[in-house]
This record gives C-alpha cells, sequence and structure tokens, in this order.
C-alpha cells in the first residue's frame, strides 16, 4: 500500500491559537483512495528544518505533499528549500510572471517586485496552475517518489489538489478501497474490551483495527481494504458483526451514532416519550437528549432537583427518604424516577443522583458515588456507581450511564 | 533560546476525525517561559517511525516531548520505541505493578494482564506518577538533551506535565518571566474588540497580545515578559486594566474565568438564589451553572420544558400566550422566567425559549431565534436575539447569552 507525508509550513501554526486543519482535509481525501497517512509535521519558517523535514519524508515515504509558505513576503521559503530536498535548482518561467503581470493589473495594480519570485518553480516539476490565488503549485516526480508542493489558504490548494494530484494518485493507488466502521462500547474498560476483541481482530490482518477511549465510552475502528468497494465492506461488516456479536449487550453503537441518538432512535421506534430528574449533573442528561435533532418528539421534559426541596416539590420524594437514606441512595434516585415519570406523564423516566465532587464525599460514599434510577409502567428500580475521575469526568459518565442504563431498559 | 520539539502519537491523531490539542497547550505552556516549538510531528502506532521521529527530534532540539501510546493495548508502542531512540533498555519495576493493581481493585476489577506492561520504564528515566490514570509518564535526560514521555489524555499528561516537567524546564529557561492576563468579552464581535483595544495594545510592543474568538466570547490574551517576575505582572496587569476600562460592561472576566464562575460568584456575594427554565437549550445552562464547585449555594433548581404541556404545568404559562404569541415569544419567556422564579422560591429566574434548529424556523422566525427572560424582585424583562451558527452553536450561544443577561441584572 502507498504511504504519504504531509508536511504543514509556517510558523503561526506552531503557536497555540492556530491548527493546521489542511492535512486532516488532505488525510481524509488520501485515505479514501487506500493511501495511508503515516506522519504529519508541522514545521515553521526555517528553511533548513524544512528541508531537512522534506528530505527525510521522501526517504521515508513514497508521496510528500507540503502546504503553505508559497506567498511573496519574506518568510515564505517553501520553494527553495523544497529544490534543495530534491537536489535541483529553482527556474525562472517568464510565462508565469507575464500571467501574475496579468493578474494584477486585472484588479487595477501594479505587480509588486515581491511577487516575482513566485515566477520560480523546481527545474523539471510540473506547474499547477492556481485560479484562486497568486502562487501555483508544483508536482516533482522521480523514480517512485512524488513531492507536491501546495499553497496554504484551503480554498487554493483543495481545487488543485483534486484537479491536479488526486487524480495521478488514484491511478498509483490502484483499486483500492477503504470502508469503514465504528463500534462504541459502554461499562467496560479499554483493556477488558482487547481482552475480548483482539482473537477477533487480529485473524484480519488485512483490516487496520483500532481501540480508542473516550471519557466513557471505548471505541472500536474499523478499516478494510479490498479491490473492489464491495468487498471492503463486506469484510468490514463481517469484522464488525463478530465483534458484536462477541462483545454483546456491552455494543451500543454499531455506526458510530452517540448514545443519545442510540437512545432517540429507539424511543422513536417504540414510539414512547422520557423525562429526567437530575441532580449532580445538573441538566446534562437534558442537554444530551435535546443535543439531537428531532427529540422533541420523545424528550418531554427534565427537572434539574439540585436542593432537597426541589426534590420533594416537584418529584415528591419524601422527606423520610431524604432522611432515612439521603439524598444520595438508591431509594432517592428511584423516588425520584418514579415521580418525574407521573409527574411529567412519559412512558419512561431516569434520574440521578450522586456526589460529583470535588467536596460532598465520605467514606461511607466516596466522591463518585451515583445512583441510576429508571421507573417504567410496571416497574421501578436503580443502580449504584462508584466512578472514577474529576468533578467534570463524573458528570459525564454518570450521564452516560443513565442513558445506558435506559437503554438497556428499552431493549437496546 | 531553548528549543522543543512535541511528538503526538497515535493512529487516531491521522484520520480526520481526530486533532492533537495536546500540542497547543503544551506550545502555549513552552511558550511562556520562552521556549520556542520548532516542529511538531504526528505520528501513527509504527514503531520504527516512532524510533526514527523521536531520534531525528533529539538531535535537533534540546527538548522532546511526547504524548500518547502508553495505554495498556496491543497498539501501545510509545513505551519500546521511545527507549530504543534513547538507545536503553526498559526496566520492570515491581511498585508500580503494585500500584496498578491496587488502583484496579480499589475500582472493585482485577487487573487485566495486559496492564503490567504499563510498569515498564526506560532505564535509567525519572517516573511520573499519574493520580489520574494508569499509565505513568517518563522523563530521561543525558547531557543537554531532555526527552518527556507523557500520556495522551490531557487530564493525564497536563496535571503530569505541570508538576514535574515544567519546573525542569522553568530552571533552564533561565531568568525570563511571563505573565498572562486573559480577558473575556461577550456581546461584540472579533473586529469590534480589536477596534477598541488595537490602539491600545500597540502601545505595548513587548507585550504579545492576541484576540481570539471563543464560539461566543471574544478573548484578549495578554503575554508581558520581563527579567522579574513583578515587573512582567505589573506590565501585563496594566495593559489589562486599560483594555477593561476601554470597553467596558462587555468584559465579563478579567482572570479568564468563565462566565458561570463570574455568575455564581457574584451570585455567593450578594447570598442571593437562581433557578433556570429551558425550552431550547434543553438543560445546557443549569449544567453550565453546575458545573462550577460549590454552585448548591446559589442554584436551586431548573426546569427542562422541552414540550408545551411542560411550559404550562410547572411554569404556568398560560394557554392563551403560547396561542397568541406561540412558544418562542418575549411573552412567553416573561412568562417563563415568572412562573420559575415563583415555583423555585429564588431570589432569581431565567429563561431561555428559541429555535435551535435544524429545524422550525420561519419567515418571521427563523432559525437562531432565541428569547431570554429574567424575574426578579420587581422585575420581569426579556430580549430578543438573532444567534448565528448550527444547532449545536445556536444553543451553546443562547446559554451564554442567559447567563450573560443575569449577569448584568446582577450589576456585574
Amino acid at each position: 500500500m502507498l504511504a504519504a507525508e504531509i508536511i504543514a509550513i509556517g510558523s503561526e501554526l506552531l503557536t497555540p491559537e492556530r491548527t493546521d486543519t489542511n492535512s486532516l482535509w488532505l488525510t481524509a481525501r488520501l485515505n479514501e483512495i487506500g493511501i495511508e497517512v503515516l506522519l504529519k509535521t508541522i514545521v515553521g519558517d526555517s528553511g533548513e528544518r524544512l528541508q531537512e523535514s522534506v528530505g527525510d519524508a521522501l526517504r521515508r515515504s513514497d508521496i510528500v505533499i507540503t502546504t503553505g509558505g508559497l506567498g511573496p513576503t519574506e518568510d515564505d521559503i517553501t520553494r527553495q528549500f523544497t529544490a534543495n530536498a530534491v537536489g535541483r535548482e529553482l527556474v525562472y518561467h517568464e510565462h508565469l510572471e507575464a500571467h501574475l503581470r496579468e493578474r494584477f493589473r486585472a484588479w487595477g495594480r501594479e505587480m509588486p517586485e515581491i511577487n516575482r519570485r513566485q515566477a520560480y518553480v523546481i527545474d523539471g516539476a510540473q506547474i499547477l496552475p492556481n485560479p484562486n490565488g497568486s502562487a501555483v503549485g508544483m508536482l516533482y516526480e522521480e523514480g517512485r517518489k512524488m513531492l507536491a508542493v501546495l499553497p496554504g489558504p484551503p480554498r487554493e490548494n483543495q481545487p488543485m489538489f483534486l484537479e491536479h494530484v488526486l487524480p495521478k494518485l488514484t491511478k498509483r493507488a490502484g483499486e483500492v478501497f477503504v470502508r469503514r466502521r465504528v463500534l462504541k462500547v459502554s461499562g467496560k474498560g479499554e483493556s477488558a474490551v482487547d481482552e475480548i476483541a483482539a482473537p477477533i481482530y487480529t485473524a484480519y490482518p488485512e483490516v487496520q483495527t483500532s481501540i480508542l477511549f473516550n471519557k466513557s465510552e471505548v471505541e472500536i475502528h474499523i478499516a478494510a481494504k479490498a479491490d473492489d468497494p464491495d468487498k471492503a465492506q463486506a469484510i468490514a461488516d463481517e469484522l464488525a458483526d463478530r465483534l458484536a456479536a462477541a462483545l454483546g449487550k456491552a455494543v451500543f453503537s454499531t455506526y458510530g451514532e452517540s448514545m443519545e441518538e442510540v437512545v432517540g432512535k429507539r424511543l422513536l421506534e417504540l414510539g414512547e416519550t422520557v423525562s429526567v430528574a437530575e441532580s449532580c449533573t445538573g441538566g446534562l442528561i437534558g442537554r444530551r437528549f435535546t443535543e439531537v435533532p428531532g427529540s422533541s418528539s420523545y424528550f418531554m421534559e427534565g427537572a434539574i432537583t439540585y436542593s432537597n426541596a426541589a426534590k420533594m416539590r416537584t418529584l415528591g420524594v419524601s422527606a423520610e427518604i431524604l432522611e432515612t437514606y439521603g439524598a444520595v441512595s438508591a431509594e432517592c434516585a428511584e423516588a425520584m424516577a418514579r415521580g418525574m415519570r407521573e409527574y411529567a406523564r412519559t412512558d419512561h423516566a431516569v434520574a440521578v443522583t450522586g456526589i460529583a465532587g470535588p467536596d460532598g464525599g465520605s467514606d461511607d460514599k466516596p466522591v463518585g458515588t451515583v445512583f441510576i434510577g429508571y421507573a417504567g409502567r410496571d416497574v421501578v428500580r436503580s443502580i449504584k456507581l462508584v466512578l472514577p475521575g474529576d468533578r467534570y469526568l463524573v458528570r459525564w459518565r454518570s450521564s452516560q450511564a443513565a442513558l445506558d442504563y435506559l437503554r438497556r431498559q428499552l431493549g437496546r
């Protein structure tokens, strides 16, 4: 398989305020035709370092794409040092200068002399026209190696890449197609998932499988490659199905959907409604439900009962429960869910009460202690969790656990 | 001046779905103490390439920081190949394994055997403890060269960097002190802020001032450098004060605090309480209020009244208002705020109703139309906004506008 590297050029990309977004777009385009991006480099306006980076990249990989640094100002060093990296001279092209002068004239301006340097191109390189800017791109090929030198602004480099570079790469990559699936797993750690998944995915060495942990869920990313798109899809689907079967109910998403999308879709299927009573999550679960467009079809109402008075007034939690068991208890979570369901007249209700920290923990109920309550037509139940992490993570994980608990009650 | 390189490790960072945010944060911290970041590399889960990248980086720069790839799964190759890059072996540390087993036991789980590899450390490296995760970091020094190997999750690598790496680097960077201030501005665009701010900050050419737009607020970052910490602080404070005076009430934060922290602090000062009624924000405002530790002192309760039935039942919004003006109207927002305040018996209440999209807009009330209501002791009022952006941004900006409206009622 062909391997590529991307080099983003510009000191501004090394400051915390700016990110290189070109490489994300280029990576997506390259992956689509089965070319893997092995390394990305961001290099400032240092000619020496740029030359070295391009040289190293061409030694390691067949395809190297640089973006940025082709403008006319002092800082722009790409032209000279990419030429050095491939051991070629820059050559002056009269027609490029004429074209530049013409561009400026069309705007009613004289071409500044500094722009003249944009008429220099790596000897032997193909010139890539730039209808959206003054800097042409360059495509230099030698043997198996290809160096594409593109301007920085996305509206200049993207059309240039699509028109002049992508067709050549597609030809070289041959008929390789990549198809992806993403599974998401709740209630299991990264290593526990890997212990079950590894024996399965290692039997597919041609599929790239990676396992990632993301706040409160484990993601399995599958990328299958084949010389035919249907074949690639079939391999990805087969592996996804086998992993989903082995992991069972813990798999909540098989096409990369979020937990709130999965639960919302299930409620829509059932034609049923839900409400939520939140203490320690303070509105986070409601926010997640309503993040999904169209959620007003099934999400009716929420109560953020942060104080005990609110738990009693809105949800009818009894003073006895609060005194005997406390607000952070299975009894309170169940009473909250029951009260919410009755109050909002929904088919289902979930409730969360817990200690998000940093204060409020005790030996008996440490920070991270959370109770999730559920109330349905004939059932009220709850679970207790002790969640690791700081206030932000305990709250996020509580919201995830509540949505997941609801999902399991809904038979998904 | 000292030069550093950052290497982010992980195949997922080479896909278009994920970005490396660690390097932005690390760059900011390094710049603060006068260390320049010359190059950033993102490398996938290829041991050979990682080893080469670390080796090249250490040849070019004195300080190399890697993030990621220290987890327990198959993919995680950082430990072995950073050791190779510095020509050292990995050494097993019994106390690390014992500590890991203890961590898992505290969660009521057995340590999977695969985690045992996290007890291996580069020979001669300082072990950097990780209170927030299972992977310890490593700090390897040889002559002028320093290699810091940190875990990927920001909640793990940031505290580790601040506690164990930054003090060493500060010492080496020498007597340059950088002091920062961050102002936050609401209700004004980036260029409007710059028009007022530029004539002031350009008079401080030795101070690095940058203006950033962040979802719903404009941030002014000030970094003053001097050979004495008090001097640097005095310059930063002087500029911050002058900018705050020129921008007036639009400045809601002068030390980088979030809007919810500012409002919460003001309520604490006043000894007053608040409740919130949310329609289109669906819990987001409650979540933001309760993100602040100790918010239970002033945040009492919230109602997520997504359906009209809920607006009527809980908040006492009349059928007449809903029929005559609709749920998205000044009348409804004011009725919601009034009803919430009475229901929850708080000093203040805010309410939001609007159209977050993508559907539900009309010529009269396009997507982004939002009404914010406020109710206090003797006053009920509202404002109308038409907010740009997609569903996510409209909701976020609505929550920000509601908190800001409350802030202005509270005299801040």
